[in-house]
């Protein structure tokens, strides 16, 4: 008998469920809105029967083995609590997995967003030969998460691997989380708006200020596109991403020395124009990158071929995220497969 | 039975040998010079002959569980082969591991010494109870170890811990690895020398260029001297010790959210000069410590006592080491002692 997980992906925007089975198949996927506006019991709800519906339609073929789901948030993985949510108002100190249980009787583990992301990549993904990986997720902020030894490292208080509150530029931009100078402020779609506003304050008859006035959703894909055609601004705002990623990434060589670190979320569609800065600051700042990557040539893992998977070895691989926004569903539905083998 | 093992400290100025038991007692130390200029052969025949005389004295009231070697450089761990090591010249590519184990006839471990440090001071020192640890050894340079689920964490190529190379500048202070603005430019003992000189140079007529002038030694040790006498400008180069390492500790609590880390080598002697900054940058740029700390009170993990233990908690410490020099000695016997317990 087949042996099936479902992973929730419960976002701001998007509610997707899923019914995946043990070998990595997507046997069933549901995409709902979050319609977080009619209340966190209405998004319960929806959540549960959209479970219930993958339930009663395999259970005669598979065994169940649980539910995963990640949330954008912190979560106390003791209790199962959600403990804050910017993107679900209404769902703080709320005890979701406990909830979901009792309605549905049967395992459910909750996981932070970002962590699903990176363990869906690891297990099916850019990382999957690879026992220990870190991934970045550049989305309207970045988000992080860390494997090591196949498993999510939480740290002792469930926050580890919030790369995106690691300081690059020691007297930035200020960062919602109180710091200043944070990689979310350099990296995130947000950030390479921001940028491109203070290029057009500075210069208001640029390309770029043209693109915004005609531009009512003027977004990181507006200024990646100009960059694509060649704009030195938006050429410029995109080295720069590159540049911060790169820091963060050296710093995690030189403290981890991982052999995968993989880069996804929204903003990774503009991998081109960001990733050449990512290496050309690891060659120079990561003792372990210089050491082992060179001599491995351009088309290995730097440039348009890093999507190649390299097997696990002594290179320091930094490579595109491969499932997309499929890599949270994957990775949510993998935490109760997983906590079934440790039983 | 008693169970023995023996530690190495294998430094480029002196050569330790100690025999310590599995309880943590140090039975026998023996303190020679490393005499490098006689030549490896020489230096590891003290070795040899120090460790027998320890073997031979506790065999017959103990077990002998193996020997545990720190080095200064880079190790392979798979093969024993001491890579790379600047304080040990003529040691490159040599088989050390190998070649101790066919004289003795016993386990050898071989091991990098910040790691040994990382791991005596989790074992018996500061980091006693957690299973969970980094520490930053500030010495000539700066040197870093970590430890994971109560072993020392390696990575893809034997080169984790490396914080000292850690960008706190982007565009900093060159450094002998490479890169520009590395921790180790700023929080070493050689750094703190180099800040006095760089504002002697701009303020001969300071209290500083006073001390230098009278001092042949002037090292970082007079600097401090001068920091708890009062002077400004010794303060604020310890001030920026602080906030350097500061923002590091920051970068690593935000990634791994250890639950404690500590900070040992010579420099850290000046922790009252240099303390106060560190938890300045980490209440402003690490989440879970402005979460977790600062109720705590002032008292508990910061200032003068900060020494005080902690249980394993939710709280995120800093902590002085605790055992000096004696660090390594004990990591490194402990080696064959975690080793004989998985086999």
């Amino acid at each position: 008998m087949n042996k099936l997980a479902i992973g929730v992906d419960l976002g701001g925007t998007n509610l997707r469920i899923a019914a995946v089975d043990d070998q990595g198949t997507l046997v069933e996927k549901v995409t709902l809105g979050t319609k977080v506006s009619l209340g966190r019991d209405h998004v319960i709800d929806d959540m549960c029967n959209a479970i219930q519906h993958l339930s009663d339609k395999y259970k005669s073929s598979a065994q169940l083995l649980g539910i995963g789901i990640g949330v954008p948030g912190i979560i106390d993985n003791e209790t199962g609590l959600l403990r804050e949510s910017p993107n679900l108002p209404g769902w703080a100190e709320y005890p979701v997995r406990a909830e979901i249980e009792r309605r549905l009787k049967t395992i459910v583990i909750l996981e932070n967003d970002a962590n699903v992301a990176a363990f869906g990549e690891k297990w099916l993904g850019a990382a999957k030969e690879y026992s220990d990986m870190a991934m970045l997720t550049l989305g309207t902020g970045v988000g992080g998460g860390l494997v090591l030894r196949n498993a999510i490292w939480h740290g002792a208080n469930g926050m580890a691997g919030e790369f995106g509150h690691t300081t690059v530029e020691p007297e930035g931009h200020p960062c919602g989380c109180g710091n200043i100078g944070c990689l979310e402020q350099y990296a995130s779609a947000t950030a390479v708006v921001r940028m491109a506003k203070e290029t057009i304050a500075k210069n208001p008859a640029s390309a770029l200020a043209g693109a915004a006035h005609i531009d009512a959703e003027f977004n990181a894909k507006s200024i990646y596109n100009l960059a694509i055609q060649g704009d030195e601004d938006a050429k410029r705002i995109f080295r720069y991403v590159g540049r911060c990623l790169g820091i963060v990434l050296s710093t995690l060589v030189n403290s981890l020395n991982l052999p995968i670190y993989v880069i996804g979320g929204g903003v990774s569609s503009a991998w081109e124009a960001f990733s050449p800065s990512i290496f050309e600051e690891l060659r120079r700042r990561a003792l372990v990158y210089a050491a082992t990557s060179p001599h491995e040539g351009v088309g290995s893992n730097e440039g348009a071929s890093a999507h190649v998977k390299a097997g696990p070895g002594h290179k320091t691989v930094i490579t595109r995220a491969l499932l997309g926004s499929d890599a949270g569903l994957f990775g949510a539905a993998r935490l109760p497969m997983v906590s079934e083998s440790l039983r």
